[in-house]
């Protein structure tokens, strides 16, 4: 068996292929003839086929590019070059951008959208042949937010196994407009770390991942409050979790890491509290805080304290917005 | 704090209610204005105001109903009856039928939908102030299947707090063309578990979700095989879960439910194994196969033999589907 992830928020591995036909949809036959969406070709190019008979325009957007579908016969085709990697799109179908049952569902921009996922042909994500970690949602009611939260927690399959064995735990942030289940089905964080541990490459680690988009609000407003994930972080997350969980719960065993909006929480988080945190990810990553001027937690003397500061940023990003800003914001601190 | 449940497969609580702007959606502004895209009003009906400025004409379709909504300025609105409970919606803008991002999105029907789901008066869903279970994603690699599976597990709270306490166990199947995550996300079951466990009304068990819409799929079609899961079930999914988990693992303390197909699957992998089943739960329920005319696992020898069969069907079906097949199969039996 060899399998690569092919799953999204929604569907897991092999079901993603819907059918177009109200024969099968109201009968449920055994049987059903199935033509697929979208083929990602072997130059990795994504070959569109989408059953839209009575439209009259339909184009996918990306953040930055527009593609052109053709109709033909009942479908409208295509065939683009769209990089490597995770990309957000969105149909428009006669002046009206909506959501295509046809492609990946997920989330990002704070809304459902469709992507496509282009395997990196050096990187390949194969789910099969190795041993799997546990994904699990825990569900904690924070004073802090004020509702319940969702928490996934990927445990390393060697969890429980070794039913006395102690773990390091990484808290990993999800960017904005993302929430907490990002890392998982858009980011494949579980299929790639059981497979860092299979090789070798990565010791096993508890992995928490909560949602840092707080929002205070009204009844036609909402304002984001990136100072609650600290708070729920300090006071109910990392107790709630080294409480639940055989945790390491020493500061040299507590890692912090976060993408893009994440990684600004994880600096001011880490920064601020060496004597919890001996690591810090910050991937397209800020250090300095652009949403305030306090930076405070920019001293010599805190980051000194740190055991290590991996920080990543992409010269050319595939979404091709922000580059320069990580870029400046990174090499300013 | 008192909250009831409005997540869907991608958001989890609060956070389902998107933008309209592009102002918003590109320059990612902290404090955002937004429009309640549907409301559920006090008499249970539902409001639909819809942002499709460029549409002619939209309607919402059920399985069984048309709606059509009004155009007012930007938005499409209208306010309509839809019963109680859960109903699956499908979005149609100018002849094409779309999900749309405004409403909450699941799988049935084997695809993506956009659905409804309007709290009973009498049993509203309320998360908080409750003690929570986990709901734990494992993976599996299935020689049956020929796929990785993903496999939900519900763990009572006491699971984490009793280190060496053991629990029955409940296998619960979806219907026809669900998935593994509908009883979850789109049956709560975890939740309204939480509650009958904190009212003393069930006593806390492990509940195995798996998939169970097996295909074999070829180039251009896919067959469905409702023998595999059975298989999958006995021969692999309930040592690999006695295997992990601190289960009590004889016939006594394990159950199988299921809904629809599920049901049947339920009655054929139950009566056939009163050795390893004691409970069986047959929900809007098959007894008899309908698919095949196998009926070999209805003898009375074998029922007897059963402590509990729990049978449930809805005399007037929320889909009005099947109703009245389901009537004729279960008192055929």
């Amino acid at each position: 068996m060899k399998q690569v992830y092919q799953s999204d928020f929604v569907s897991f591995q092999k079901r993603l292929r819907p059918t177009v036909d109200d024969e099968v949809k109201y009968k449920r036959p055994s049987k059903e003839i199935l033509l697929k969406p979208y083929v990602i070709t072997g130059e990795g190019k994504v070959s569109f086929h989408l059953h839209y008979p009575r439209a009259k325009h339909v184009e996918i957007r990306s953040y930055t590019e527009r593609y052109e579908l053709q109709k033909s016969g009942e479908y409208w085709c295509g065939e683009f070059d769209m990089g490597e990697g995770f990309t957000a799109l969105f149909l428009n179908i006669d002046g009206s951008e909506v959501i295509t049952q046809f492609l990946p569902v997920g989330y990002g921009g704070n809304q459902l959208i469709n992507y496509i996922d282009i395997p990196d042909k050096d990187f390949p994500i194969e789910i099969s042949n190795c041993e799997h970690g546990s994904v699990v949602s825990d569900y904690l009611e924070s004073a802090i937010t004020g509702q319940v939260e969702r928490v996934f927690v990927y445990l390393p399959a060697e969890y429980h196994k070794k039913n006395m064995k102690r773990f390091p735990v990484l808290y990993l942030q999800h960017g904005h407009g993302e929430n907490e289940a990002c890392w998982i089905y858009q980011g494949k964080m579980n299929f790639i770390y059981d497979r860092l541990i299979q090789d070798k490459k990565a010791v096993p680690a508890i992995v928490v991942m909560a949602n840092g988009m707080n929002y205070e609000e009204k009844e036609t407003e909402r304002i984001l409050n990136i100072k609650k994930y600290p708070e729920f972080l300090l006071k109910e997350l990392i107790p709630y979790i080294d409480g639940k969980y055989r945790t390491l719960s020493d500061a040299k065993n507590r890692a912090m890491a976060g993408l893009s909006m994440g990684s600004l929480q994880t600096s001011i988080i880490t920064f601020e509290h060496s004597e919890l945190f001996a690591y810090a990810g910050v991937f397209s990553g800020f250090v300095r805080n652009f949403i305030s001027d306090d930076q405070s937690h920019l001293t010599a003397e805190k980051m000194n304290e740190f055991k290590k500061i991996f920080i990543t940023f992409s010269v050319e990003s595939d979404r091709k917005i922000n580059t320069s800003l990580i870029l400046q914001k990174t090499t300013e601190c």
